[in-house]
């Protein structure tokens, strides 16, 4: 039958890889030889790696001459990792994507990293210098596209769970006759976080992590929200202000409804008080806010 | 600071939608009134209402007046469920998305729907009106999309499990300075089969999901395997020999691996028959494949 | 401080054991040498090793001469699957349990399982001797208990779904002030099955778990249900009458919510026919019925 | 056939409960009328409701007289929780189970709760009054037993991931034919944390769980581990000591093993540094310290 491949990818997907660093702060000096008695650092990444490229052979006729193992790929995010500091990620993928754009065949490369949150378990408020508890289900993401126009670099967060009990409403939406939903005035909002901002071409200071994340956070925490997207847009434009490199940013936001329990059947009432938090079905927001050029 | 909103979606995720068919096979004779005794039908569907549109003043400054309710959505599919017979959920599908690109605002419509699949409990292999058993954890998957050019439906499957002990085989391929994996002439190949595919315009016929999916499920268990894109590429062709409406289809297989057990340390051999079971990491590969214009 | 060490169990969970028969038939006729060519066939298992003991000296002093390594359990499992057919998983997992039963300290042994269930692909009903697709969600379980008493084996099934649309009422309840639910005198029962059933000790012959399934899911649907707890018992009635070797049965059924949706508001009425299906929260109804001694 | 209804349990599971405190810091103050421009707090709690009794007849004959829906649990809940202010779970969860072990039939009810926990957003140092970002995967839990003795009260916590990078060896085990394992003098060790303990009777204050969360993880980070059992009883023994009214406590501690990559191939050494983290298999280490009695 007459038929063409007309795209393909393939790669290793959930590369898991812990990094002990076992000197004293290399990522603050990374040019001293660090001192082995220091405090540790981990770095608790998991890794994809995409290729796309000219594979016809491969799937059309069964030639592997240009497959290079998924299994490969594996190992050598682990070789990469041995002598990387893995200061931060978007630079240690870029790395990867560099090494594997070079092979037969590849066209684009898409490294795909997300990194748990550890916090250095600290009794007394005194820090230890090897033992951590994880921060949580947010996890840190980053994505590194490589292909012949360049390096594109796409960092992130995901799993961000925020919730506010005031200042957000719900009114002045159309109804049609299938309508039942009451205007809320003072209702909770909660979600979970999903942003991906992209950084302009030549940057190689990915610091902005932190500043960018607490732009969200604190937007969310403060904005009068007259709906999801109202507080979405809020958001992605204080994310935008907290760092020039950054020339746009997608934020994902499902709406965790929260909802309002009827008491009245039992002689009671129910002052924004108690409420039922639902899974599904929930709402769903998405949005990409870009920086005009001025 | 001067930002845009360049993309948005919005809408309402995972409405859990039950319709029980109370009247003999209407499927088949939908004109006629039913018979209140005959069997029961179960359709059950997980539905994703999404739109896309002209909302900036929703996002930028707070104004509802175009934003309806991601609730009004959940209840315009129960509501458009009453009345309908849902006999494939293709047509279902393609009505809400008609509804919904009307509303003031909209450009573009997405519905996307997920059935799970029940069987009929046959005690002695006499089927039972009214009880069903889950089929697993396959489901069949719709995404209508509506938009001014008009109505693209791509159909598929999703989760379907399956395995093969001979016949896969993985060589020939270029090994780097990181390549350790071993050549495999006789190997287990077990996938998740992904599959998507798309129908011209104007296609009124779904009933070609059942020979679709056996095409991919035969051509599985049948192809003699140098690879999974070489596997992928020959279930593409002949999902789409099965139905000429086919104009394209994307397959998804992450490769389960499964790993011979090294049992030398114990004086055993491991003629191909003890294996290690992995979740991650995984091989993910992934093609679209194009019906040709001849 | 004082205190002592009240009871401790440790091992290996989530051991991943594929072993492919790679001769006819062998669970039909164990004691021929097989035909290479033949059909092959698969067991798939996941195997939880679990021992109790005399390990004081492990927790309080940190003395591991009595600690076999869960690595180690993990090792003896696939050097023991190379050289059992695995005809019957209680079978299987009882060998394993007398084997680390006569380790230093251990007092009690607990192998647990859960067989996934694979069908043969069939094109034109033609079975491929090779090739299989998952069956399900639903999982076959055993547990073997092993102490100084002797040997405990508990066979079941878990995550088998199930769903009627008639003949299950819910009426007749006490009512107090926190009361709300209608009466319901036709409504879906929809439950995930799991059944545990222990054999008298001595039994040999682990077949019936087909007849028992059987015995559940039939009596599931023919059944005309009061309640939950009604069909419950129906059900384990029926699996005792499926099997003399069999003492008594644990059922635990989750009450998967189809809620039926009021479209009043919409001008529509709705004869159970639109249900939301709801994941939480859930009714859960558990029972243990044991054989008379008569 | 003679059968016996052996031993039930019914209720409802994962009623999802959120509550605001809209008034200022109740739980410090719980006389005072409260300041409703003051912070609000929140409470987010799942719980599971489980009666036994003597429901013989709803089993066996489908009378439902005795049998209290599930659904009329649910409401109970969301009624009580109007007017307690939930200041720690375990005081609510005894009041749940004197409600419904006053019902007839009932001999024993069993309430649980998982409570998530959420830090306030604090922007630049300054606690927000009305937002909240969740704290991680960690949760808080509470068991209530209620029967005709009087009241048992278990608290934990649960999904709590700790790891350290040194301090933790598994040196000195017995081997035998199927021990391939290599000692490790220094190992990774990761875990996720689910502790139980049980307070003695007529406890009152349950404040306790900050110390005895602190003593777990902080023995956790400080202990020199000879085995998980090892540090899993030092653990114990700190949380024993953190509060006098604990009796025994429960901990389960999965070993999430951090595997040394082997980079030999790559012309690369290893000196702790890389590791891969696996999810399956895991060894599982479980055990109850108690207090003695002296």
């Amino acid at each position: 039958m007459p038929a063409t491949l007309a795209w393909n990818r393939y790669g290793k997907s959930r590369i898991r890889l812990v990094k002990v660093r076992r000197c004293a702060e290399p990522s603050r000096s990374p040019t001293s030889s660090g001192n082995p008695n220091g405090p540790h650092e981990i770095v608790d990444l998991t890794i994809d790696v995409q290729l796309e490229g000219d594979f016809e052979p491969v799937y059309v006729e069964g030639d592997n001459r240009r497959c290079l193992p998924t299994d490969t790929m594996k190992n050598t995010v682990y070789a990469f990792a041995r002598h990387d500091p893995v200061v931060d990620v978007e630079t240690f993928a870029t790395k990867l994507a560099e090494h594997f754009v070079a092979k037969t065949g590849v066209t684009r490369v898409r490294i795909s990293a997300e990194q748990a949150q550890w916090n250095r378990i600290s009794p007394a408020g005194r820090p230890n210098p090897n033992a951590f508890v994880q921060a949580g289900s947010e996890q840190w993401t980053a994505v590194v596209t490589r292909d012949r126009d360049g390096v594109d670099i796409v960092s992130g967060v995901t799993n961000l769970v925020v919730l506010k009990t005031t200042d957000s409403a719900f009114t002045g939406y159309p109804r049609d006759e299938y309508t039942t939903l009451p205007e809320a005035s003072d209702r909770i909002l909660a979600t979970s976080i999903t942003a991906a901002w992209k950084y302009r071409r030549g940057t190689t200071d990915f610091k902005a992590r932190e500043r960018i994340r607490s732009a969200l956070v604190d937007t969310f925490a403060s904005h009068k929200s007259e709906s999801v997207q109202h507080t979405l847009y809020a958001m992605a434009e204080a994310a935008m202000a907290a760092s020039v490199d950054v020339t746009e940013i997608t934020l994902t936001l499902p709406n965790r409804h929260h909802v309002l329990v009827d008491l009245t059947p039992f002689g009671l009432d129910n002052p924004n008080e108690i409420f039922v938090a639902t899974d599904q079905p929930f709402g769903l927001i998405e949005a990409t806010v870009r920086r005009s050029r001025s």
